[in-house]
Formats: structure tokens, C-alpha cells, sequence
């Protein structure tokens, strides 16, 4: 057996003093707020945070479990990543990656479930749901967790913040290092730790009722023309209220999703106008709605129709990171395969 | 969807008049005339045929669905390779692949399985079995006829030498690539055709009894020492009949393992002194089985040290095959890429 090294050596080119998070984000069309106060600011608050190193990646081979969307993975991933450049990801010592660029995951996927019992995978979550919910589960979704924790380890990533839904998934991850660990006798690779994540306030959707939400209907693009963005935010439903009545901006829709992405000023001018009311109807704070939505995403979504004409452009931005996380899958693919004394052609 | 291309265009660099044959072996240590009759023989020898191009690999990647050799794969796999080399493979215009050695394998195993029904894998015989005989399956062991139907269409293989216990995951192999192809809408993957072999007449062992197998402890190793291969020679049973009785070859061992590899010359002289008798007895017989076994291995063991020693050399006489195998599984993974649409950062 090769003798096992220390970790301080192993791990990759570890930038010094920060801890290495993983997210991973489906890959979708058409982002929305929701998405945005959800998934979007707090990773690109965390890329922001001196003491993280994010790894953000597009998870479009988990995509293909639904084989109703086989395409969207493919189309929609790179408009995806874009869309967090653009919005202010910091993309110095991060990385912003597409998962199907890494082969080394499918690899170390398969050293893992050497070490898995069929059992554990049997009992996962999301298959049994799947499974409830009169789904033929293909072997894809089956074998999902698996390549979940190969998302998480092949990066040797630290930790990984995780929702309600994802947290069995994360313990999985760690009892499949463990396991592998144990098969060979060495420390391979990193137990990641779950970052139990606040619950992110739902965001009310165009109905003023519901989570906005695609599959609802009820969502304001990130990225739309003006005019899309007018027609949507009419679409915001509110009380009878009068032009000159007082109106509670707790209730009032147009004002939370406001609150989702406008600046300080924003909402505070039109909290003021709104529980005054005076002469500020609806229709004064959703004109305002709109000018605060082009006045944030405006110049972002220019530069972001930039970028989807000029993809070398965007891919020149990211190549360090996309450098440093193939360092990082390279090395624990390497320790696997020195542990289980594989030899290769490729010298 | 990508347009469909037609057959010759895509399947890479085929040689032309040559079908493609796909032939995976277990690594595994100190292979015997059993593995010789049985798998090498009737290998080497379709690669000296100019109708075939036989890609044989090494399933080093299989191997480690057995977690108690777990570290066979990677110790025995060179070894294996070198034998096939050493033993007549003919180089040219074939492969000799390790499996770990392509990636492309385990992306395409992943997108076979989102095509996949779980319940398929389910009903697998060989999955079935490990669970009637008392097994704890590994996810890699349920997971394996995804592997071993990438490992085909990963290459383009169009025909795949099956014995019967093999003659499910090959059906397996075809459901797949129709699912996939379907799933898709385009002709990523072909279909292979299962070449069903000729049962192999079993060698006997040394005990004279049961079929010769590495886990009887009954074997006549291909590389050893020739003091190596007179111990094992001696250990062979034989009747009580004298120096000078008639004996039978078709109940003689000694005679029935020579056949696995002897040249017509030593065969007959071997058969017609032993029916005769007179002044040639089993120890006589013993003898000359071990002057042909070192006639026939000996120099070729020693070329197997000396690649075992120098395995530069053994890849520089690999490497055109290998780079051939590489274009097959670069031309399979971008046809399955494109028809899925996905995107890549590796520009």
C-alpha cells in the first residue's frame, strides 16, 4: 500500500487562510429572483469573502436524470455561469466551473461506489421520492448520490452548504469517504462538512401568493429587455388601495420583491412612499419597481448578452480558476489511483 | 438536435475491411495453461487474422467491484498486458489497452445510465447471483453492466466475443445504446453484435480431476522457473500403470494438458510413445511435457521479465494502438456530447 500522505501535502495548491466551498447549481434557463435571493447572492457574497475559495459548478450531468429536460443541461449551462460573472462574482480565486468538463468525477464516482453498499443508495431520499411519485428511476438518478460526493470530494472540498433537502446526500458523502478510506487504507480523500445554510426567506412570485417560481409562472426575470420586465411587474398583483391611501409594505408584493434586489435607498424611498401614500399608488411604485430593476441588472444583462456572443471572452476570465479546480480533481484522482495501486499507459 | 451523421463518417478511423472486435480480460496474477486455452489462445489469435482489429483491455476497473482484491487490478494488470504481447498478440493494427486508462468510459457509462431503467440493472444474473450467494453488492457491482457497455461503445466495437455467462450484459450492451440513441434522437452509439464462442474444452489439472483454476491450487503456471514448472509436472496424477504398459492419452493428464500448447510434433510423439508403452513411462512423460512447456514459454518468459523490467519498451511497441483506441473513445464521447448539446470550457 502507498504510503499515505500528510494532508497538508495532498491537497492541492490550497490558497493559504481560506476555506474551500463547493456549490453546485442546476443548470436552468431563464433565472429569476427567486433564484437570485436564493442561490445567486449568497454565493457570490461568499466569493466576495476573503476567507472562502468557492467553487461554483454547473451541475449539467445531474441534469440528464430528467430525461423530460435531456437538453436544457447543454443549453442552458454556460448563460448559467455567466450569469454570475455578471453579477459580481469574483472570480479571483474562485472558480466558476462546468461539471461535465471534469471527467475525473465520473472516475472517482466509480472508486466510491466500490466502497458503497447498493443498500445506502436504495434508501436515498430523492430515489424513494422519485420512486413515490410514479417515476421509472433510470440507473442515472439511482446512482446520483454517488456522483454527488464525487462532485464534493474530487474538488477536496471543505465544506458545502447545503438545504434541508440536500443534507442526507452530504452525510452520504462523508460515510462514502470514509468507506473508501477504510478499502484502501489511506486518506484519499477529504470528509467534507456540511454549512447548514439559514433558510432563505421565500421570495412571493407576480401573484403575491405563492414562491416565485418557474414552474408557477409567477417569476421576474434577471435578465429580460425593459419592456419584459414592464409587463411582468403589471402582472404584480396588490390590494384595492387608493393613489392617496396609506399601504403596508409588508403585504405589498411589488415592495418584498424589491426588497430581494434594490439598494438600501430603493427600498427605503418606497417604504416611506408607500405607508405615507400620498399621491404614490401602485402604479408609482411598480414604475419605480422597473427603474430599480434596470438600474441593478440593466448594465449587468448587456454585459451578459456580451458574454453569450463572446463566449472566449467570458472563457478568458475564468481559465485561472477553471486551471486551479483541474489541479484540484487531478490530485484526488492521482491519490485514488496511487492507493489502489493502478498503473497507467499514459506516461 | 445535432444532425444525425452517417455510420462511415463517425466511427472514427477504422481500418478499413477490418471488423472490430472487443475482448476485455481480468487482471488477475499468475495466469496458468487453463487462461492460455481458454481466453489468450483464441485472442492472439483472431489478432493475427486480418478480417479482425481486436482491442483487448484490461479490466482493471472491474476488478475492484471485488473489495477482497481490492489491489489486484493495479498489481496485475501490466503483467497481464505483457503476457498477451509477449505470447504472440500481433501489435500492429490491434490494441492492448488498460480500461483505467480511458476516462471517456466512465463519461459514457454516465450517460448510458440516464437512459437506463434501474429495474434493468435489478434483474441482472450476475447481480442476482452475488445477492443469492450472501454478498453485500457494492453500487460499483450493481452498477457494472453500465460499465461493461460503455467499455463496448465507448470503442465503436462491433462484435463482442460472449461466453454464455456474458450473453446478458451484451443483450444488456444493445438495450442501452437503443435507449440512448432514442432518448437522443441521433445515432450516437452502435449497437454491438455478441460473437458467441465456441465452448472451450476445459483443461484438467493437476489433480487430474477438476477443471484447471487458480482456485483449486491445480495449475501449470505459463511464466515460471523451469524448476518451477518440474515441481508443478510432478504433482500431476497419473494411473499405476508401468514403465512399459500401454497407456491411454485420453485419460493421461500429463497428455491432455501438453495438447493445451505443445506443437503437433511433441503431441503425436508424446501420444504414440505413451500408447505404445514400452520403455516410457508417466516420469518420461513428465519430462518431455516439461522440456516443451520451457521449448514453447521460455524465451517468452524471458522477454516478459525484460518487459516487466523495461516497461518503456512495452509501451513504445503499445502506444500506436493505444493512440488508435484513444481516437475511438474521443469520437464516441463528442458524438454522445453533441447529441446532448452540452457545453464545454475546454476551448
Amino acid at each position: 500500500m502507498s504510503e499515505p500522505k500528510s494532508r497538508g501535502e495532498f491537497r492541492g495548491t490550497r490558497i493559504p487562510g481560506r476555506r474551500r466551498v463547493l456549490t453546485g447549481i442546476k443548470p436552468t434557463g431563464d433565472l429569476h429572483l427567486g433564484n437570485y435571493l436564493g442561490a445567486i447572492k449568497p454565493c457570490i457574497d461568499s466569493s466576495r469573502d476573503s476567507a472562502s475559495e468557492v467553487i461554483l459548478f454547473c451541475a449539467d450531468w445531474h441534469g440528464l436524470t430528467d430525461k423530460n429536460r435531456i437538453f436544457e443541461p447543454g443549453t442552458a449551462s454556460i448563460p448559467c455561469l455567466a450569469v454570475f460573472l455578471c453579477l459580481g462574482f469574483q472570480i479571483e480565486g474562485n472558480s466558476l466551473i462546468l461539471q461535465s468538463d471534469f471527467p475525473q468525477i465520473q472516475e472517482n464516482a466509480w472508486y466510491l461506489s466500490c466502497a458503497t453498499a447498493v443498500g445506502m443508495l436504495e434508501r436515498a431520499h430523492a430515489y424513494k421520492d422519485a420512486i413515490a411519485n410514479g417515476k421509472v428511476p433510470s440507473a442515472g438518478l439511482f446512482y446520483y448520490p454517488v456522483l454527488m460526493a464525487s462532485d464534493i470530494i474530487s474538488f477536496d472540498s471543505e465544506v458545502v452548504p447545503v438545504g434541508k433537502d440536500q443534507a442526507q446526500h452530504l452525510e452520504y458523502a462523508s460515510d462514502m469517504v470514509k468507506l473508501f478510506n477504510n478499502m484502501v487504507g489511506a486518506d484519499v480523500y477529504l470528509e467534507p462538512k456540511p454549512l447548514t445554510q439559514e433558510e432563505t426567506p421565500l421570495l412571493v412570485g407576480v401573484d403575491g401568493e405563492r414562491k416565485m417560481s418557474k414552474s408557477y409562472g409567477n417569476t421576474i426575470p434577471l435578465f429580460a429587455p425593459k419592456k419584459e420586465i414592464e409587463k411582468r411587474a403589471k402582472e404584480i398583483k396588490t390590494d384595492s388601495k387608493g393613489l392617496d391611501d396609506p399601504k403596508d409594505p409588508q403585504t405589498c408584493a411589488i415592495f418584498q420583491i424589491l426588497k430581494s434586489f434594490g439598494s438600501p435607498e430603493a427600498v427605503a424611498y418606497m417604504k416611506e412612499r408607500l405607508e405615507k401614500g400620498t399621491g404614490y399608488g401602485y402604479g408609482h411604485a411598480k414604475k419605480d419597481f422597473v427603474d430599480e430593476h434596470e438600474r441593478v441588472f440593466g448594465q449587468k444583462r448587456e454585459l451578459y448578452e456580451h458574454y453569450l456572443k463572446n463566449p472566449r471572452e467570458m472563457l478568458e476570465k475564468i481559465e485561472p480558476g477553471f486551471a486551479r479546480a483541474e489541479s484540484y480533481a487531478n490530485a484526488s484522482n492521482s491519490r485514488a489511483r496511487e492507493a489502489l495501486k493502478l498503473t497507467s499507459f499514459r506516461l
